[in-house]
């Protein structure tokens, strides 16, 4: 970019609403991964409009449009690899409206979604996806990432609660997709084009999302286990009782250890721990369901059971879980953090095909993630100033991406594919499936100014 | 399509997978809609691998492609409009694999709903959107259309179940879509382009959905209004109650009107009937979600309110919805049976103005739908065989479809656009989205050869 776009860029959102300093260059570079590349410029947009201008001026000069939600992306999504301007969407963070009886919210992206959540708690209402990042992240992030989160397996992920969308397309054209119906079948299903699409395909600037009455009473319980495999049996036997848990979460030896060995839980030595929340409108119901999980508990000799007995002794249970990420993640100057899924019933061959790819390697790390919907969150620790260990540890994320996808699975559950993953998605995805992504994006972006190299779809 | 081209394609399938008799092709020629038109010739094929060579060989001759699942498309989505050769999927009916602890199933396209259903009953487990043509119509017509169904407000529709699909593109290569895991953030959502997409972009070969555990218990309610708007704020006061009922129908008036004089129920004379479920795995949940449901009939003056005492009286509560249609499509030879959606607090306008379209037409009609997502299903009565009628309900219809346009619906909750609705698209969506869909259709078909003529894709 030379000056002369800079000053029509400028001239498009006002001088306030640019900067190409030093400072907020280098804020711009980098996300939550080990990634990093300096934008040219950085503008914060007030409308649909704005980004329209910015877009068409991108098509006839040929440089790069990146959206930016709140760079909590942990795949490089967000990181301008071909520099260009940032498109930050915070001052589009309006929610514009809640009506709880057409059971449905209208809000711009750059809504963080706790605020959201903040703002529909008082009708008891929620937008189930519940990211860790949540206190952060935006909507408009989520939307491009398909975001889920710890009660994924009973609720879903963020693609199943967008109605409506309005997007600014590559060429600076907005349109508008989907319905604000609960359900529609008319047309070619825009939307989903865009949901998990990284802003490569469009920036979303409008999001009407289904929102749901949240649950009120919950049981909560702590299994530990002497094998992985008890463990293992304990999720499938879950799975045949008839119930859906909201949380069904598993850690293994590694993270019990350190949790054990640096953040003082008073815990078994065992391979394994299931941590399980069941929920409903009543206390019956969640104990129900809770009566089931403790059923394939026992049939599966677990060690331990602890009951949660009120809200106090849920919530210690949750901090053992809670604090898993943060406590490993302490123990070197820098972490890999993993997001590897298969089918369910294969958890505990990717917990072992994982362990077996660590023996030997110095690098502390632990395995944790949402069994019941088959996610698990490795997590290796390492100093990223050491160019060896660095290397290790991408070799290391390679043969964990081999293993997930030879059983079956995909690279990843929820945080996206970004710069760190494209390099493996044909290990996932098959040519001919590519292809049509590849072609997709050139359709729609043939000039490839929104977002490019993520996704491996500019090869 | 001359004898060459038919004889190269019973070189593909087999002499005995082919029919260009007469009384086939008249049995091809039209579906649940009022629309016909005669294919060239129709097969049974096997496999992907046969339906490619077709789709290669039609793209070499210029003839059109229409897969057809049971033919219960209410939009003529299955016609083919431009004749043709038929893919009658029913030697593609097998259920490959049922995966409990993976909470998942792999079905052939040929599946019936309900023989999926059969199979999954004795784990416990379902596929929920149920659609009233389940004992008819197959898992890749649902697939293909996005079927929904009465559960539709709790359990979402055919789209929220689909995991991963295997596609023959129109130029008949084969793609795998998608996952086998139940969550992935892994490339553009190819999977979500062919849900929905009536058989335009492609043919469906296998497809892998999430599968749910059955609700064991259950309450029902009927509930009488003497006004209109007392029912909708019924129905506006149990989405604030913070529950959310498996089922929540609405009928009207005339429905009301009809099924005491054409079928003896015993009901008051009211202006609107609600039928509710409400669902759990304990009877405590089920019954909780009732008390808040019964406490929005009485809050707003119900004139009636019968709770069901037991799966008998349960039953007898659900005759009355259920035989809605059936009594009303025996007042006239024909009927037509719309699927116009809004916002589910724009209900009662929307049943008002369908009323007021009707005023001083000499025709019958009775209304009745989902209130808890807002599809209501009206059904105009006439004779067929008389032209002026025909015509008097065309345009009877496209008044419904612009009221329904007006007040933020869709054309379509469930049946899609198919022919019956393709001239209407324009109401719903604006030319930047209809340009988006064709040029996605172009783009995977550009020589036109996938079920051409629907949801004025081709216009
Ligand atoms: C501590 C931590 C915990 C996390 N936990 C979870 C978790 O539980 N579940 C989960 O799913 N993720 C998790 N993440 C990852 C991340 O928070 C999510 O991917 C989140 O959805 C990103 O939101 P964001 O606003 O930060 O988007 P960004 O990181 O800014 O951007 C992410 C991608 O979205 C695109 N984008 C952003 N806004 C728009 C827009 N308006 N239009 C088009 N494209 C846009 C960007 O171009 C980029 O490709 C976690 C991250 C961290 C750091
Ligand atoms: C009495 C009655 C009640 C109904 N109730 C409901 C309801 O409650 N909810 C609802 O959603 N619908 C309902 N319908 C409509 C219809 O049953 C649904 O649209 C159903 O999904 C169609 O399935 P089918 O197998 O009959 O498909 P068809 O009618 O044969 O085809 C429908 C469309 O799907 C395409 N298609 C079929 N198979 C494939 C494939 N393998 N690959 C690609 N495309 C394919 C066809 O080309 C066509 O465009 C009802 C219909 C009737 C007659």
């Amino acid at each position: 970019m030379d000056q002369r776009d800079k000053d029509a860029i400028k001239e498009i959102v006002g001088e306030d609403h640019f900067t190409d300093e030093l400072i907020d260059l280098v804020s711009y570079s980098y996300d939550s991964s080990d990634h990093d590349h300096r934008p040219d410029c950085a503008v914060y947009p007030a409308d649909a409009e704005e980004i329209g201008k910015i877009l068409q001026l991108a098509n006839q000069r040929g440089f790069a449009v990146v959206p930016r939600g709140a760079g909590t992306s942990l795949a490089g999504s967000t990181v301008p690899a071909k520099g260009g301007v940032v498109l930050d969407m915070v001052r589009m963070n309006r929610i514009l409206d809640i009506r709880i009886p057409d059971r449905q919210v209208v809000v711009q992206p750059g809504v963080v979604y706790a605020e959201l959540q903040k703002a529909l708690a008082p009708s008891g209402f929620c937008f189930p996806p519940d990211p860790a990042s949540g206190k952060v992240c935006t909507l408009g992030g989520n939307v491009a990432t398909n975001a889920g989160g710890i009660r994924g397996a009973k609720y879903g992920v963020t693609r199943d609660y967008v109605l409506a969308l309005e997007v600014v397309l590559p060429d600076g054209r907005i349109v508008h997709t989907g319905t604000k119906c609960m359900k529609s079948a008319s047309g070619l299903d825009l939307t989903r084009l865009f949901v998990g699409s990284e802003g490569v395909l469009g920036v979303i600037t409008e999001i009407t999302l289904k929102i749901n009455p949240m649950p009120t009473a919950s049981r909560t319980a702590l299994a530990s286990f002497e094998t992985l495999r008890q463990a293992g049996q304990a999720v499938t036997d879950i799975m045949h009782s008839g119930i859906l848990p909201s949380v069904l979460e598993i850690m293994e030896e590694n993270t019990i250890r350190v949790l054990r060995e640096n953040y003082g839980a008073e815990l078994p030595d065992v391979k394994a721990l299931l941590l399980v929340e069941t929920d409903g409108y009543t206390d019956a119901e969640a104990a129900y369901a809770m009566g089931k999980v403790v059923s394939a508990f026992e049939a599966n000799q677990a060690k331990t059971v602890s009951q949660a007995k009120d809200k106090a002794s849920a919530e210690k249970l949750w901090a053992i879980r809670r604090s898993a990420g943060s406590v490993a993640g302490g123990l070197r100057p820098n972490n890999l953090s993993e997001d590897v899924t298969v089918p369910i019933s294969k958890v505990p061959d990717l917990l072992e095909g994982i362990q077996k790819i660590m023996e030997g390697q110095p690098y502390p790390f632990v395995i944790f993630g949402h069994a019941g919907d088959g996610n698990l969150h490795p997590k290796i620790m390492f100093d990223g100033a050491d160019p060896v260990q660095v290397k290790d540890v991408h070799h290391i994320a390679e043969q964990v991406f081999r293993l997930t996808c030879n059983l079956g699975g995909t690279l990843t559950g929820e945080h996206g594919i970004g710069l760190a993953k494209a390099p493996y998605m044909t290990m996932e995805h098959e040519p001919l499936a590519m292809e049509l992504m590849r072609l997709l994006k050139r359709t729609l972006d043939p000039n490839n100014v929104l977002n490019p190299g993520k996704m491996a779809l500019d090869d």
